[in-house]
């Protein structure tokens, strides 16, 4: 399937999760196994040829992340929202639009100088993915990059992450 | 790389998330990949051959269930934790040793008639698979198994299951 109909699919929604919020709903992509696989092998076109692992967010970037690594050949660190780790090597903390979220390494995920992606589904404001690239930092990672389906411009994502080279499928 | 010396990554984590429990440690085998491919492989060798569309608890199921569906072309539905999903189509809430939990069948993913595998990491008590089969058969799937890396017997999950096929890669 051509990516542009693999897209096609998202599925927007009004008002989610706050008033004048457009969602933009994986599910109809996912639910297809012809758009999942044109969306994490478009992922895969855009990464940086030196990553050797996938960091992927909980919990929509475990699915993008998980199946990139499947089908890629990449190992998958699933960073986690607290209390779920049995050990926990690492942790970041970051400010939302309301309140605070944090992200949890698992111990013995990432070797120093492996080169990691960060896999998410969106990039808003940038929050999560800046506090993931910190946690892959902090374990001696090097990141190669950020890789999400959809991209929100105007809430400052790109720019936070300068630096990091940003890879994106959809801007809306 | 062979089932078992993937399987033989798994870290042992003694009184996580309880004292006296063992937990077992999926991190090590996500972050190979080629122990992520044995085990992910392995699950579809034992998956009903009528199986078009894999069922993921959130959220470690999130991480084999995707790679299972990009792997072997299924389409991956997410079950989720309460309040993650724009639109719901059915809800089941079920006991927990301490308290209750929810999971949420997104809507518009599951069709009438399809036959769908449920994903998870762990089978313990069943309270998790049973809330997942009664959501697929809620929304008129046919539940052709329950998929699992890891069963710990002795806790009645399988029994819970009664009338469903359990496929589990490791028992402890």
């Amino acid at each position: 399937m051509k990516l542009d109909r693999a897209l096609g699919l998202l599925r927007e929604v009004p008002d989610f999760p706050l008033p004048g919020v457009v969602f933009r709903d994986l599910t109809p992509v996912l639910a297809d196994p012809d758009a999942l696989r044109a969306v994490v092998d478009a992922l895969q076109d855009r990464i940086h040829p030196d990553t050797q692992l996938v960091a992927a967010v909980e919990s929509r970037g475990f699915l993008l992340g998980a199946a990139l690594g499947y089908g890629w050949r990449y190992g998958v660190v699933p960073l986690r929202k607290p209390g779920k780790l049995p050990s926990v090597t690492h942790r970041v903390s970051y400010a939302l639009e309301y309140g605070e979220a944090t992200l949890e390494l698992p111990a013995g995920s990432i070797t120093p100088g492996q080169h990691v992606v960060v896999v998410d589904d969106v990039l808003a404001t940038g929050g999560t993915a800046v506090a993931a690239c910190e946690l892959v930092e902090k374990a001696g990672g090097v990141v190669t990059g950020v890789s999400v389906v959809l991209e929100i411009p105007g809430l400052g994502g790109r720019e936070r992450l300068a630096g990091h080279r940003v890879d994106a499928l959809l801007t809306v």
